[in-house]
This record gives structure tokens, C-alpha cells and sequence, in this order.
């Protein structure tokens, strides 16, 4: 499947929330070990909630460039008000929780799927987090980047056309030499819109286990994979 | 030595032409395997001589944002011909050439020394080497980094401080907790001002053999090191 790709992608930029590290799990993980007594998964729910209409505010201009870090915690000092534990969690409290984002778990097949793609590509991030989240998730959880890019690089949020085409501007590659692997399709969409190739991963239980993910393969992405091993596999790595 | 710092860096962040790897050695090798008949030592000096100049036209506004990799081909184009052989180089052989500063080796000391350094510290580049340069020479090389910083983001070749203040943004750290680790005095220099940590590493042989360097401490630095080895040693590493 992967050998029919002409040009063969040189470049593969990760997605990272839900396609390569499992944000609910983690962030559930955290916020139960505080002990507040409240829904740990629908609190992780609602904080992830939060994240498309906060970028929104950047995008149309409402709020100057803005890093996830400081969106995040817009939204916890928001959650934690209306599961009413507010009181319960000083400043310092909210710093450290707010932090969990930067500890975010790999699903199981991430490390070992991405260390063989690594062999045959350049693998870069291509996420919404910031480099400094982005650096300390890397470095706790072992995951190998060749290189971390965010949005924060190119000031410009994806789905913005400017942060698929900024990855093909660092390395002076066109876009059909770059491939984004995503579990999102509004994701994969805008990275073909920009003439990228698409590889969808599956992630069923990116919002838990109780909410059904849409796993059919869609026609336009180049690749459709059960996780990163499937995709590597898929890929002659 | 270093244990008096106070507070104690989190981050290093290196320089890395000079610092890290060997571009003199690495770009005489290169020019010396096209066989052109000139004096292969003589050409990389030459290139580098040209690399503050043409920082200097990017940073008073007479070339918009450019990459280093463009930087050093408007060089290259004008060197081939002050050594009398652009009639032997045409696109393609520039353009390979151009790509060996991709592919500098790192000091001896290198690999082993950042290795045990980012046991205990979140190391960093702070380089005016773009993006896909240090993404490159790192696969190549074997460079652990942490996160490849370059002022390809901070759209600020240093010295100015918007590159070393750059760093602490991204990892929200105050400068005290930042330390520059380079071979060169105006980068030290530049980067105590913005009240950072500074360590001097000194490459005697960063010229080449016969061009003799600075190796002697200079006051300001908070520590001097032989190399990558002894700075882990100095850092409790």
C-alpha cells in the first residue's frame, strides 16, 4: 500500500494529543489522584472540551498568540469552579494539575511504532502543544522525535493551513513529501487540502472507555492503520 | 563548582557550530572530496568568515527573515568563484555542498557528554543553524537533545537576546535557570546580559590546527569547562 506513494514521503509529522499519547487515561489518572471526590473522566472530558473554543479565541483574534499551556489553564480555573472545588485547589495546586498535560502517556505501541519509522523518515511532531510541553512529554515517556514542531514555531494553530506548510518549509520539502499521521479528520482534511499525504490511525478509546470513535477508514487519506506498529508495517519499516 | 550555582540551571542550552561539532574539520573534508584543486581548509574558513556578514544583513533589515541554509548558499555562490571554480560546480553539486553543513561530526567528547548531561537537565540547542539543519545533523549524528531550539523560532539570529530570552519563554523559566554552554565570548557575553548562566567550553581546534583560540577562563562565566566531559563532571553528572 505505502509503496505506491510517488513521491515516497521523507518526512512524518505526528499529531500528538489522542494519536500518539493518550490524553484521556492520563489526564483522568491525575485529576483522580487529588482526591476532590469529583467525575475524573468528565472532568478530563470537559478540560479537553475547552480546547478547540480557546484556540478559536486566538485564531479570530480575541486573544494575541497564546501557548496551550496558558490555554489550559484558562479553562482548568474555569472546570474547577463548575465542579465546585474551586476552594479545594490553591494556586499552587492548579500549576502542578495544569501540568498533567505536559505527562501525557503513550499509548502501548507508540514507542515501539515510532522507533522503527524512525529508521526509514524524519519524525517530527506537528501538534497544538507547546515546544516546552511538548519536550518534557517527550523526555519522560521516551518517545524518540527527530525533531519537536508545534504550532507555537509557526504562531498559527492547525488547522490553519500555515502549520502543515511550515513543516514543509523546515525541511525545504514539498508538501507531497510530507505525510501527517493523525487521529482526527479534521486534521488529516486540512494537511490534504494543503496537498500533504494523510495517514488516519485509529484510536478508539481516545475519549475513554464509554464514548464510540468513528473507526471506518475515509477515501481521500493515502493510509488507514490500526496503530503505529499497523503503520509502520504498512509503511516497509 | 557547580553545586554553588544557585538557583541550580534546569536547562542547558548549547551552541552548536564550534561547540558541539567540528565544522571546520567537517566542511575541509566535504570541499576536499570534490576534488577541485583548491585549498579545501582555506574554503571552509572562508565560508565561515562569511556567516557573521551575512547574519549582520538579516538583522539591519537589508534581507528579510533568512534561513541559515540560504545564508550559506548565497556564500557558497560567491565563494566558488573567488576560488575560480564555479565553472566546475553547477546547481546540483551546489546544492549537495551546500547540505554539508548538515552533516558536521561532533567533537569526540560530544555524544558521551550530552548523554550523561541530560540525565539531570533538559538539554537544548541554541543555535542560528535552521531547523532542518540540526534536525538533520542530529539523526546523522546521534545528538540527544531534548528539544532543537533554533532562531529559526525566535526569528532572532543571536547575539540578540531575543534568542536566549526566546529559550526561557518556551520553557517558562526564569534566565537564572537557564544556562548557555558555548564556545564563543560574544554568545557568553550576550546571554549573561540577559541574566543567564553561562559555561565556557573551549575548542582549541575550532579553526583548524594551525589557527590558535582562546582557551584561557575569562571572568563572568560561571564555569569553564575542557569539554563536554568535564562540564557533566562539573555539574554533578
Amino acid at each position: 500500500m505505502g509503496a505506491a506513494l510517488d513521491p515516497f514521503p521523507s518526512v512524518l509529522a505526528f499529531d500528538v494529543f489522542g494519536t500518539v499519547v493518550d490524553w484521556y487515561g492520563s489526564i483522568e489518572r491525575e485529576v483522580a489522584a487529588h482526591g476532590l471526590g469529583i467525575d475524573a473522566g468528565a472532568f478530563a472530558l470537559a478540560w479537553r472540551a475547552g480546547y478547540e473554543p480557546a484556540m478559536a479565541r486566538v485564531r479570530n483574534g480575541e486573544l494575541g498568540w497564546t501557548k496551550i499551556d496558558a490555554l489550559h489553564r484558562m479553562i482548568l480555573d474555569e472546570l474547577v469552579e463548575r465542579f465546585g472545588v474551586g476552594h479545594r485547589l490553591d494556586e499552587t495546586a492548579r500549576r502542578a494539575l495544569n501540568l498533567a498535560w505536559h505527562r501525557l502517556d503513550p499509548w502501548p505501541d507508540a514507542i515501539e511504532g515510532l522507533r522503527r519509522l524512525r529508521k526509514r523518515f524524519m519524525l517530527c511532531t506537528l501538534s497544538n502543544g507547546n515546544l516546552g510541553l511538548l519536550a518534557d512529554m517527550a523526555k519522560r515517556a521516551g518517545l524518540p522525535w527527530d525533531l519537536i514542531l508545534s504550532a507555537e514555531v509557526f504562531r498559527h494553530y492547525k488547522p490553519d493551513p500555515e502549520a502543515y506548510l511550515g513543516v514543509c518549509d523546515v525541511f525545504d520539502i514539498a508538501p507531497a513529501q510530507m505525510m501527517l499521521v493523525a487521529a482526527h479528520h479534521d486534521d488529516l482534511a486540512a494537511a490534504r487540502a494543503c496537498g500533504c499525504r494523510t495517514a488516519h490511525v485509529v484510536r478508539p478509546r481516545e475519549f475513554g472507555p464509554t464514548i464510540a470513535r468513528d473507526v471506518d477508514p475515509r477515501p481521500g487519506n493515502d493510509l488507514h492503520a490500526t496503530d503505529l506498529l499497523d503503520l509502520a508495517r504498512q509503511l516497509g519499516c
